[in-house]
């Protein structure tokens, strides 16, 4: 089973000091390292949920957009995410950084950082590795249980689709960045702070949701990521969508990436007056899976509209 | 549980052409890719065993050194080499690939040197992440299961201590490399060819084997590493160590990493012969661990030598 950390037990030298500096500052939300790898229980009859994500300065962040607590947040968050798509339960997080010589400084920030993410999804960092190199990136492997993950491919053509949350934080900071325009708090925040919605997924589990995807690419491309996987077409409404204050329109929130909300199905109504009691967010029908033959269809109220654009990530 | 992989069902764009391109590289040893997680059976009772790995150009290879199937096999046997550290059966591997643009034309031999590298262990690739970046490098998550996983910290004083193989390949032909003198083909084969002690491990562990670590940073550092977890002192004769042809003597074996050969302990003598007979690789009898007071105490045959170096990565 899981054992209480600190100290370490490892000999001396550069990674190691940087290894132990993490531990020490994530307390007793650091669980079993120290040895060739993590042991951990997963609950009989439960499956094991895995997924990996990296996080790469110049291509996912910049370092003069967020400090070193916050990239180490947001890079777990992410990786969590993926976990709250298959509504699986966390059991711990694995996490590899790459850390340039020119920001060993900022070890415990981003040790904190990915403190912060664990503590809100309720886990503990199991592993990890450190290595130096040009630039920073952390890879995080989330690892979860489920008994019965929600998968992509569960949507049938009549089931209503719902999305938790507002849309369109991150889009409207990067344009804000990008373009050098005044960027707004609540834009800011939404980049840099998303929530992974692990609760939330299994609230909808529980109440019969069909199929599950997070919105990492957009709204409007992880959509039609849905229709593939479960092979059926979608007539969604963009109208519907709930939009962060400030964001320009449906279009712009269906195009924005790293909202890390999620999309889900479900084959009978879902109670959203409970849902956003639950956790303060809306949850919001935005449409319908239909026959595969029409395709992913967007329209905003009566009127059809091209394909938002998907999430120009920082490099793409 | 596992289901079979392609086609996988992802819209399109680069990345997922890549992902594809590798998923057809790797046919049914690709499984269940393509949802937000991978999702998989641990057999009951026993636990879930994790670790991760980073191979970053620059730091643990160099693409003159190495083609891109060597690199891809490379990284993840290293990973796979700390499942055997813990006598866990693999159920499978995530991999987390940066791929520089310059490099896109590699990706398939690279999922070639993946795809070795999982067959050689009997298992699978899970899941993964492909994104573009500066510097190739691959962080692999290895997942696998024991039911009574082998740890560092399980060595007594008195219990013998055995390696398995021949040491310092992979330290020649990095000194080769460096100095520019001609490089023997076996040395770059055990550079390049690491092999995971998997089945070697799990014959331990199942003959009563006490610890274990594999070798990454050298046989003299890992040592230290075990005797540190353990809290126990060593009396190691590093004459007994079994060299590569061509190695210049116990000292610069016991200095050479990345050889992915295994330290165990034993409370009672192993079948060294039987071991041979079955894997074709020696297993041998290098000392003893002792109280802690007297620390790690090296010596080649009668006459006491200081503690070899550690291994000197790329880049360290």
């Amino acid at each position: 089973m899981t054992r209480p950390s600190p100290p370490v037990a490892l000999a001396s030298g550069a990674e190691f000091d940087a290894i132990r500096a993490m531990v020490a500052r994530w307390g007793n939300r650091a669980v079993g390292i120290g040895d060739d790898a993590a042991v951990v229980q997963v609950p009989r009859g439960d499956a094991l949920v895995a997924s990996v994500d990296s996080s790469i300065e110049q291509r996912h962040f910049r370092g003069d957009w967020l400090n070193a607590r916050e990239i180490g947040y947001r890079a777990v968050t992410a990786a969590l995410s993926d976990l709250a798509a298959m509504a699986a339960q966390p059991l711990g997080i694995l996490v590899a950084l790459v850390l340039p010589e020119s920001r060993r400084a900022e070890i415990e920030a981003l040790a904190d950082g990915i403190g912060e993410a664990v503590t809100a999804a309720g886990t503990v960092v199991l592993g990890g590795n450190v290595t130096a190199g040009e630039a920073l990136s952390l890879t995080t492997t989330v690892l979860g249980h489920a008994f019965a993950p929600l998968t992509r491919s569960g949507l049938q053509a009549g089931d209503a689709l719902y999305v938790t949350g507002h849309f369109g934080g991150p889009g409207a900071a990067l344009a804000s960045w990008k373009s050098g325009h005044r960027l707004s708090d609540v834009h800011r925040e939404r980049f840099a702070r998303p929530v992974a919605r692990l609760r939330e997924a299994r609230w909808l589990a529980d109440r019969g949701a069909t199929a599950a995807i997070d919105i990492s690419d957009g709204l409007a491309s992880d959509l039609e990521q849905l229709a593939v996987a479960s092979a059926v077409g979608m007539d969604i409404d963009l109208a519907a969508v709930p939009l962060v204050e400030g964001v320009n329109g449906p279009i712009a929130a269906a195009a924005s990436g790293e909202e890390y909300e999620l999309i889900i199905g479900a084959r009978s109504p879902m109670d959203t007056a409970g849902f956003e009691r639950a956790f303060g967010i809306p949850l919001t029908a935005i449409g319908r899976a239909m026959s595969p033959d029409g395709g992913v269809i967007f329209r905003q109220g009566a009127e059809r509209v091209a394909k938002p654009r998907g999430y120009d990530h920082l490099s793409r």
